[in-house]
């Protein structure tokens, strides 16, 4: 029987779910796996908060550092969440004092994750974050112990549950991002705070950047994201992409082009065959391509309180199991620094909505624009939505694969046209 | 750098891709993970078969058992794949003399893996079994690794390709089950041998039996899977339950019932809204559902050289990272004899299609009988087929939840009506 002591510092959803297993063990075949967890102290920022369960039945710190002072304290779980303060002085301060680290925490790995498994790698301890990524889904494990020994083409996925549930929502309802969000809001999906980072695309680049660390080796570098948020998709763009087939979502992906890092993360029409077009509300996705795998997919709660406290002892389980830690699946020595791919040199098709006045000739003048760049155009759609000829209508037009910085050149030029009447609103499209 | 000895019994796809990617190492970071393998015996039954890799790189041995008698040899990793015979001999002797055992053989691990599980852990070896499983998709170490502090509710998946690919053909070309089967065969993806297990189901409750094991600790017992097979399954109710909004898949399933292990394979019917609907052609997946999470879904190659590989390379690796070898994820003494679920307590909602005479009355005579039953009818679809008044027409019924023995008793009713014409088809609905 492994004897675990643990402290958790942060008692929100996932610390409290992960409290409640713990204290619910018989249920969890703890005692069949030969391990059993103590929980020796816990900590948040409120103690007279209302929980899930009874805190006095744990030993309260009002500084959850102090928890890594307790000797015989093997792993410090880090639930707090802050991109750097607190959380990294806990985390910093229990590596150097020999203490496990199991995280949550998606900002602080993906920006100053580096220095932190450096830290970890010295002192032979584990630093796990399984929990960081995409909820209750093992992509971490998968990476690190199942595809080892295979090359990783391509990773890409739904990382992000929020802005899922709101692309969703405004397909199925009809609604506007705007409505969509306030019930996001409301219902306690995001908070205000967190909104900005889940709406941003940066939560989501967050997670695609641990992801890319152990498909590429590359190093821990928020900086090689391009990103793209969700604010700008309108309905109607929903309602054109179903229409040629394909639903938006919010896709992140990671691969190695020409010897340099690709990280994006953009919202992008999917067709409907794709198996993340059916990936709907809260949940998150992940497609693996790889030398021996054509497709390996894995499909579940990317948030919530239970999902993500399972990662939490997932982790837990794996530390009482080993004795050497490769935090990342390779030594940390291997990381390498890759140069940034040019976001102007990628080659996407695209969908365009291009808003003009409802006058005979537009068309045909925009479609001749096309053929004089040498822009090969796939479909067109064009849909007058309203009678009110003082209107403008809007233009779809979807092309195939096109180099970006082409593309972005004729739009300038389009954008110039006296009867187009708005931005161009343009949207890659996913090519599987 | 840790050094694995290997020699491989059985060079088909899986064998050849196995050694393919072992030789072309530098491009699957065996390197950067630490990992050395080399093959010390090769063996298979014909010697002069054209084969995708030179044999003269490596030692050749008629009898694979020789190959055990190496004595610096760590691992034999067998893809013969008999069910006992030569298959079991080999593994067993292998474990008898301290050997790891690395395996593909779903057939033999369903039926007689106690035994060798047994002796596996009474030698402290490996007996590793990654790739007897949905081919590349990782759900053994899934179910071990990650989901071991949780508490499996239910499992079901697609778990042959085959039979997925022959259902997904039927519908996509209205094609006949004969007339698929004849171009399975002709493709290569199945052999007249192998056919037999595959589309009766066998394969897949080989399957089920193993990962029953995992979730359930229930003891490896074949005997206690209820399988039903595709080859009865006609176009026409392909066709009727997409007009109902259902894909027809064979699908396994496992959980405790009332302390009784369930484990089913059938055809069911199942919402297109599930995400084992767009599992289509050779494509295997899994979903899990637990205390922690309402969904884990996995999708990937269920068969083939390539990922099969993969998932041996991977128990590899395992191998190589770890000294204790908890085979099942728990210890061997906690597996339990459950007793079998009967089918006829089995609670689900149904298919049926009635071949009646085309003649007024016998619509209500049916849903009279049906209401005197107190079976309670979800739907009712009157397909008249031809113009032929002579011919029977179908009447396809769906049901709500209703218990399998006194559906049974009622459709024994039906089938003694003078207007019916033949035995009613019966097929289950997935319930989520």
């Amino acid at each position: 029987m492994k004897q675990l002591n643990i402290c958790i510092a942060g008692l929100g959803n996932v610390g409290s779910a992960l409290i409640q297993s713990i204290e619910d063990n018989n249920k969890f075949h703890f005692e069949d796996r030969s391990i059993k967890i103590n929980i020796l102290g816990i900590s948040a920022k409120d103690k007279n908060k209302k929980r899930k369960f009874n805190i006095n039945n744990y030993k309260w710190f009002d500084d959850p550092k102090a928890m890594i002072l307790i000797d015989d304290c093997h792993v410090i779980i880090e639930l707090i969440g802050q991109e750097k303060g607190i959380s990294y002085e806990l985390i910093e301060m229990a590596l150097n004092k020999n203490k496990h680290v199991v995280t949550g925490n998606k900002a602080l790995i993906a920006n100053h994750g580096k220095k932190l498994f450096d830290l970890a790698n010295k002192n032979s301890v584990a630093l796990s974050y399984e929990a960081a990524v995409a909820g209750g889904i093992p992509i971490i494990k998968t990476l690190k112990n199942t595809l080892n020994l295979d090359k990783i083409n391509k990773i890409s996925g739904i990382l992000n549950g929020t802005t899922n549930y709101i692309l969703t929502k405004m397909q199925e309802d009809n609604m506007s991002f705007d409505e969509v969000l306030k019930i996001a809001k409301d219902k306690g999906f995001t908070s205000d705070q967190e909104s900005k980072l889940d709406i941003g695309g940066y939560d989501a680049a967050h997670k695609l950047t641990i992801l890319s660390t152990l498909c590429f080796k590359s190093n821990l570098n928020f900086k090689n994201n391009y990103i793209e948020g969700i604010s700008n998709i309108k309905v109607e763009d929903i309602n054109y992409a179903e229409k040629l087939g394909y639903k938006i979502k919010l896709i992140s992906e990671a691969c190695i082009i020409e010897d340099k890092i690709s990280n994006f993360t953009s919202p992008k029409l999917i067709k409907k065959s794709n198996p993340l077009a059916s990936v709907d509300n809260a949940l998150n996705a992940i497609n693996i391509e790889t030398f021996h795998l054509e497709n390996l997919f894995l499909e579940g709660e990317g948030a919530g309180g239970k999902p993500t406290a399972n990662s939490v002892l997932s982790d837990l389980y794996d530390i009482s199991q080993n004795e050497k830690f490769d935090n990342l699946g390779f030594k940390i020595d291997k990381l390498q620094d890759y140069e940034k791919y040019s976001t102007e040199n990628i080659i996407n098709s695209y969908y365009l909505r291009i808003m003009t006045d409802d006058k005979p000739g537009v068309l045909s003048s925009i479609t001749n624009f096309f053929s004089e760049f040498n822009i090969s155009v796939k479909k067109i759609l064009q849909l007058p939505e309203n009678s009110d000829v003082d209107k403008p209508i809007p233009i779809i037009i979807t092309t195939h694969s096109i180099q970006k910085e082409k593309l972005s050149n004729v739009i300038k030029k389009i954008e110039s046209l006296e009867f187009v009447k708005e931005k161009v609103t343009v949207l890659a499209i996913h090519d599987n």
